[in-house]
């Protein structure tokens, strides 16, 4: 019994290995490849640990950590979503809830049960942690958009109105860090890191 | 003073993007390249949410995932240093000295001192959560290799008397884990993933 436990805890931990595999649309700052999803889980968990102080609410910070642990694990089947692509984000639900039905099996019932738990928490943003945990998820995103001069948003066409329609949820979770973002979304406009919208009254200034 | 702070946190942040590029000797278990060292520090952080029940003392769960989210960050200037390589491991001290004094230092004090205090006591191993992180830290190149036949431990002349002398520290952690890990290094000296010591008695056995 106890075996049995250890050994479907160890086929479930050589499983997530194939997170390492699983590409982001996000570089690396040093531009050589794209990010993959378990460096950009680890990259959030150092940022709640450095971040937290900014959070509106309290939360529990050994909560946010698992939570962004274990928040992109059903992407090994599911694949990374971007978020700026509207077609692959109409089965996103359903792709990733049957990737959770799999993966979560693989565990004993209670280690199962609590990772699915930090996952729905984290999919739904309604607790004070889960909202602080997307707040990191999009930020960090921005950043390494910013600071490769937009290579991301250029090659996806992404335009300011995407971004802030997106993010604006990041003040749920953090006012402050928001207000970073924003200042981050803003200097992007005015590099040409970032197109402005293409609707409506920016579009003056895209074309000139 | 507050937004100096702010500048700070994010310069470190985008500074420990680089661990993303920190090669280690240990290959995905897909085998299609190394692994670096930001994602294995995630996946270390996984397998202590999934494996603390088998921990010898008791520990504080939220402390040994911060330790291991950071326990690698010196490797940005230092390197990875490959456990089995004796000349690399004679400056290893000194090299990783310096990246602390460098890179903690672009961090608010506090949270430089927290970070540094956390990268110590991993090096130290005397706390119950230091052992443990360590358990967990030599556990998985172990796994690592028995999936993979034995890549990185071939492609390195290593042996199982310095296997089982490196990995023998994992039973200050866990009894229970080193026991597990003991039974995957006698089953990869069986099934030659790995080859037997070179010095004294197992000699007739690599040579049949």
């Amino acid at each position: 019994m106890s075996t049995n436990r250890l050994h479907q805890q160890i086929q479930f931990i050589l499983e997530i290995d194939k997170l390492k595999s699983i590409m982001r649309r996000s570089y690396l700052l040093n531009q050589e490849r794209h990010e993959n999803s378990a460096e950009h889980s680890w990259h959030l968990a150092v940022m709640a640990i450095l971040l937290h102080e900014y959070v509106n609410e309290q939360i529990s910070l050994p909560h946010v950590l698992k939570m962004v642990l274990v928040h992109d694990l059903v992407e090994i089947d599911a694949g990374d979503t971007y978020c700026y692509d509207e077609d692959a984000n109409s089965d996103k639900t359903e792709r990733e809830l049957q990737a959770a039905d799999r993966l979560f099996a693989m565990l004993p019932e209670d280690q199962g049960k609590e990772l699915r738990s930090l996952w729905e928490e984290f999919e739904e943003r309604s607790t004070p942690e889960a909202k602080f945990a997307n707040a990191l998820d999009r930020m960090m995103p921005m950043m390494h958009n910013y600071y490769t001069r937009g290579k991301s948003w250029k090659e996806n066409n992404v335009t300011s109105d995407s971004v802030l329609e997106r993010n604006s949820l990041m003040q749920d979770g953090s006012e402050k860090l928001w207000e970073f973002t924003q200042s981050l979304i803003e200097d992007a406009l005015k590099k040409g890191y970032l197109a402005p919208s293409n609707k409506g009254g920016n579009q003056d200034e895209q074309i000139s």
